[in-house]
């Protein structure tokens, strides 16, 4: 009897009737014959308030008191649900982050799992019990309470199947799966049936919100199958894998944004070896993640640096780049919170060069001037005026034929 | 540097104002020099928010889950309360029942504690740090979450101070002290400054909520003094302590009541040896406490065992006896919601014969029928109609001049 594990998000435990239809749907696949491990996010704007009332406290509380107060929003739902089930008539039992084991680095708010102890999982689900595991949270070596950042459930739950050796690893989210834009955005956009991890990663990392890039990660590197399906509707939903032989794979996959972001432009920076280093190294040290950077070719010994990074992190950011700033040597910085990033992302563009010129073409075309560029092997992505990023979505979507009747896919 | 345990309950951490005023309290404490350990409760109604959750999806809901669900309301109260200490720039760290290692046995959602390890809390007071624990929650040796019963923070507070051997145990509430009677009921009824254990335990038995019955025996054992005080005014508070010399003390201290009590009567019982055990044995095991027992002379081999226990258990304690009625050979069984007891309590009374007839007395003057009678060496109490209570009460706190001009104290 394989193991399975189901993660449901927010919007799928957001109340009492939808927890009761979790607790249906996870008893199906008991009956089906597997074993059974749940993992649930908060309900619904549950943690949305717990962080209203922190704000009411203070606007810069310490990391570890905010993992403390976040981590009570998933306890809630999985005592709920595991009453839910027993009221089926079912035995399950649920689990704290701490409870299972879920070891994590000391990086609050936003920890990294450094391995998951499936012992008291195990036994649970040889004694026929559901088990019902908190997402989103972990513990450090010293017992303190950390949190996975948003999104953390997704990992939480891949982390889970690959300690278990599970079958199978599937995320239930209030969308249907990845389509090749944002359906809010691009009605006729398509979904994608099967994505390989680098695509997924990509996506993730330039806006697609349908898995946390870290759960990605976890699963390529641990080889777990990750299957994004709909709460709500019946569906096929998306499969997320290893690149294979049989794979059908367009030469685009799909076409995000990101209106979250901000820019910092730090000017008349002295270009010498390590400016570079003094610059990110502080903001990595506050565990500020920065997505773009780019280096002006210097003029008279002097150079501009901007960086994109969440708006989340622009204050902290800004006040870190104040205190290095006359340490640099440079002559002042700016923010700019009016941009958004627009990426094109496909493993096909490996084999197919040509793909970045299409791309800046379309922009040019639409009257949509670049301000910073960043390309992988399988992504172009560009920060453009944010008042453009729905035009540039909706021209790029459709110069690369991603509509559910102009799909062209190729097997490569 | 002593070190000094306070506890709040959760009408003093009933909103984001109220945890503020908890801090800046907290702080003047550590500013006058002390190690300060503060215990909290959930937020004012969290606790009863959470309850109401459950109740939607199941009326006997696994009480394990309950406690994993109700263990987060104080959760949230900790990490708010670190954070506005943290606010008025002094280091907090709060602690789980789980982290600070109090440990339980495993009767879920009414737990005892067996022991507190107090190694991580004397590290966090060594480097300067106010330390915040979660009350009325604990862990079981297999890790899972229990909580200690409505008041069961009295009970965190009080062990904390006896694991670390703390200077004072200081517990506001929203009552000035101990009184001579409930003074929503007796508007004049006074304030006791010191009292003993015994008188305590007896008065939490019988009604008094000023603090958890399980707090003072925890105290007497470990020897542990606490000061009842209130959270919201400045005052002298209650001392309750071991009887020594010096205290003073009246003959009567207090008039409790309860009126959250019912009554089962079960009719026509065999009368022959085991045949209480055959009862009370399983409502034991279904962790129901049983209250007052008497049981009727006998007459043709057959007699009537009444019992009082919390309307709370009201319901599964009629199950159980349901189950066992046909074994015990009984005609049946009734349930009365409509008692109330009144009880007086003293440690003078030892040395004074005669007041149990007095107090039957005065409840006869006042035409109020005696349904039950129990009796300790401090103690009278007796279970009547519900609707007599005030007027008993009243009566009773008259009688033996309980009033504050009326007050007559002698040392024994």
């Amino acid at each position: 009897m394989g193991i399975i594990v189901q993660k449901f998000g927010g919007s799928s435990v957001a109340d009492i009737g939808k927890i009761k239809n979790v607790a249906k749907r996870v008893v199906a696949t008991k009956l089906a014959g597997h074993s059974v491990v749940v993992v649930v996010s908060a309900l619904g704007d549950a943690t949305d308030k717990l962080v209203e009332l922190a704000r009411q406290i203070s606007l810069t509380p310490p990391e570890r008191e905010m993992d403390m107060l976040l981590a009570t929003g998933e306890q809630v739902s999985i005592a709920l649900l595991a009453m839910a089930i027993h009221e089926l008539g079912h035995e399950a039992i649920s689990f704290t982050g701490y409870q299972v084991g879920i070891l994590t680095n000391n990086s609050h708010t936003k920890a990294r799992i450094l391995g998951v102890k499936s012992e008291r999982i195990m036994g649970e689900l040889n004694r026929g019990y559901i088990v019902v595991v908190a997402g989103f949270q972990g513990v450090t070596i010293d017992n303190d309470i950390t949190t996975l950042g948003r999104g953390g459930s997704d990992t939480t739950a891949v982390a889970l199947a690959a300690a278990l050796n599970a079958d199978k690893c599937e995320i239930y989210t209030d969308v249907e799966g990845v389509f090749t834009a944002d359906p809010r955005i691009i009605p006729e956009a398509s979904l994608v049936p099967e994505i390989t991890y680098e695509e997924m990663l990509e996506m993730a990392a330039t806006g697609a919100k349908v898995l946390q890039l870290r759960s990605v990660e976890y699963g390529r590197n641990q080889g777990v199958v990750i299957h994004v399906k709909s709460s709500f509707k019946d569906g096929t939903g998306t499969v997320v894998k290893e690149e294979d032989e049989g794979m059908e794979r367009p030469i685009i996959s799909g076409v995000t944004h990101d209106s979250n972001e901000g820019k910092i432009t730090i000017f008349g920076v002295p270009d010498r070896p390590g400016i570079a280093a003094k610059i990110f190294r502080p903001l990595a040290a506050a565990n500020i993640n920065v997505d773009m950077i780019v280096q002006n070719v210097s003029t008279e010994g002097l150079t501009d640096i901007s960086f994109t990074l969440s708006l989340d992190d622009l204050a902290r950011a800004e006040s870190v780049i104040k205190d290095i700033i006359a340490g640099l040597g440079a002559k002042g910085y700016n923010t700019d919170t009016n941009i958004a990033k627009v990426s094109i992302i496909g493993a096909g563009m490996k084999s197919h060069p040509g793909v970045a010129a299409e791309m800046f073409d379309v922009l040019a075309r639409n009257g949509i001037n670049i301000q910073m560029i960043s390309t992988s092997p399988i992504k172009i992505a560009c920060v453009i005026e944010a008042g453009q990023v729905k035009t540039a979505v909706r021209e790029l979507h459709e110069h690369f034929q991603l509509s559910e009747e102009a799909i062209t896919r190729e097997t490569i």
